[in-house]
């Protein structure tokens, strides 16, 4: 048997305030005035000083602000890497995204393909990439997909949805700044810390798991109970705490995968065009029979705070489409062959796939 | 207030067997026929096949086996270094530490003054180095000192007992194989496991303490409790957790620190030699006015593996031992600020530990 030689993040800075050391971090990793910072700031925090006063830009450097009512394309990475190569004479010193897992995916992808050639799409899949990236930099504004610490970025690409999982895509330095995450809206709050709940729940109950997993994955579950179904927690601590469940449920997914939910919420996502986050909620309240007690869990969790999701949004599909979004689960094969075992393919099968998408 | 910028282990291999990758992780970062992979090897595993047989030595690749009846001094790492330097006409590709505490320590502390000028005593503190160490990988063989995920390796100094503390002090490489630890006799087991548990008492009770290192540190404690404590972990299973509390006991100093067992074990060390794991267990077993609960739980440990610390080894020290001692421990000054707070001096008074010392 050969073990995953797991490449983390090589720098972390953590504390409420952090954010305002990333001049002095950076500072030493410029390669000149012509190869500019690039700063992919989620466009929610456009006109928004107390946040982007603290970017200092010098020479060239830029903010380039990221729209996230999608989720990000392989196109949109290619564009993107073509504006920086067209307007730039060198190459960038650093990426840095800032924003949720939309964001930080895009640093990590165009990065990575700044110095790989060809199309993003080419990459989908795993170790793929052959080339080391340029510098990138994630710090998180809202807690629960683990991007921060993961070692993929997820892309819509022409044929699917599925990461650019390689040794070269975690970030060389991530700032974890719970005050970054105030200003969250409560919906969003919850479905991106489910995010987190989720594959914690799916990493601990699948065939892969090994107790490196486990241990990272047990934190982040039991601070999921306390900041998502206790009352004891102050506002600032249950923002420091939420980071730190996203770090280590992002972890635990090292040497382990996630399994039902997030493979059939990227079909809804590939189809539909339905948020990861919210999509994995949808998807895992139908989930009782796969992962009953962390859908017991998820259901108190959603209550306590006054969630309705989204119903209906499966009802006026037509059967093609429907077959889509099956082929775009099923090609998931490690996720499913995680949750279900070598033999999954016997167990889950296209009709009950379609019976769970139609309840959606 | 700025946070530390806390450098983490490039890379993480996890796995019972996963040793036997070593050979495969290395052969990219051999930097020629002329640079040499150095081994140091417990030299308790001198003649064990099953060890050192999966390492492979290719042209001027040497295993150097480092006796581990005494801590690492900074004149033996200056030794070693010469003798490095005198042997090979270019730098070695790689220093790779198999072992405990002490040769993961002299792993890291070898590297670091390979590219350092001066003697290693000179580096004694914190951030002193300023050059980037050779590529360094550690490979525990005993779980609970945390030294594969830290950023320091403790020396003995002609002037004290102190860590080289930097950011070019972490593996570039870890290997987590847990069958690595599985004929550890039973006292080492425990007093280099009661490490990570004196370590998470110490950061977890700290003034220091963060959402991160609080975060690492609970769920240290918390497997320390389940393996020292519990009844239901299979043999194998212990083994594995025990290596990830160690690894979570190491990251939750990140921004923590540890205290007064620390402190005073130091000087225990300084003075008589006795080692870091036991003398914490020596110290820490009087400490109940300052860590009530850890102290009660970690007498259930030593009762439930009947385990005999030595009594009296203090018993016919000088008044001039036992005011070096005290010096030692007090000059550790970060931590007994993170134990007792920035009044700490009013607190600790010599007179104090005097009476500590006298008890063991």
């Amino acid at each position: 048997m050969t073990y995953k030689n797991y490449p983390m993040v090589s720098r972390v800075v953590f504390g409420r305030g952090s954010f305002n050391q990333l001049d002095e971090i950076l500072a030493p990793k410029r390669n000149g005035r012509h190869a500019p910072f690039i700063y992919y700031v989620d466009d929610v925090f456009k006109g928004n000083r107390w946040l982007t006063s603290r970017i200092n830009l010098s020479y060239k450097d830029k903010i380039i602000y990221v729209p996230t009512l999608e989720e990000p394309k392989t196109s949109q990475i290619d564009q993107l890497v073509e504006d920086i190569i067209l307007e730039f004479s060198e190459l960038p010193s650093g990426i840095i995204g800032i924003g949720g897992g939309i964001v930080l995916d895009v640093a990590k992808a165009v990065s990575l393909m700044l110095t790989n050639k060809g199309e993003a799409k080419d990459y989908q899949g795993w170790d793929l990439i052959k080339q080391p990236s340029i510098y990138h930099v994630g710090v998180p504004t809202i807690s629960g997909t683990g991007s921060e610490v993961s070692r993929t970025t997820i892309l819509t690409g022409p044929e699917r949805k599925l990461g650019i999982n390689s040794d070269y895509t975690p970030f060389h330095q991530v700032v974890l700044d719970p005050e970054l995450t105030k200003d969250v809206p409560k919906d969003q709050w919850f479905y991106t810390g489910m995010d987190c709940f989720v594959h914690c729940v799916e990493s601990l109950d699948g065939t892969y798991l090994n107790a490196f997993s486990q241990s990272y994955g047990e934190k982040a579950l039991e601070m999921c109970k306390e900041i998502f179904l206790g009352d004891d927690l102050s506002k600032e601590e249950a923002q420091d705490k939420l980071m730190m469940a996203s770090w280590h449920g992002g972890m635990s997914i090292a040497y382990s995968q996630v399994g039902v939910a997030h493979a059939m919420s990227y079909g809804l996502g590939y189809l539909l065009g339905v948020k990861h986050g919210i999509g994995n909620c949808i998807v895992f309240d139908h989930l009782e029979d796969y992962y009953p007690e962390g859908v017991k869990l998820f259901k108190q969790m959603k209550a306590k705070h006054n969630i309705t999701l989204p119903k209906g949004i499966c009802a006026d599909l037509e059967p093609h489409q429907f077959d889509k979004m099956i082929d775009v689960a099923l090609s998931l094969e490690p996720l499913w062959e995680n949750a279900l075992g070598k033999d999954w393919k016997k167990e889950m099968t296209r009709e009950k796939l379609l019976d769970l998408y139609k309840k959606m």
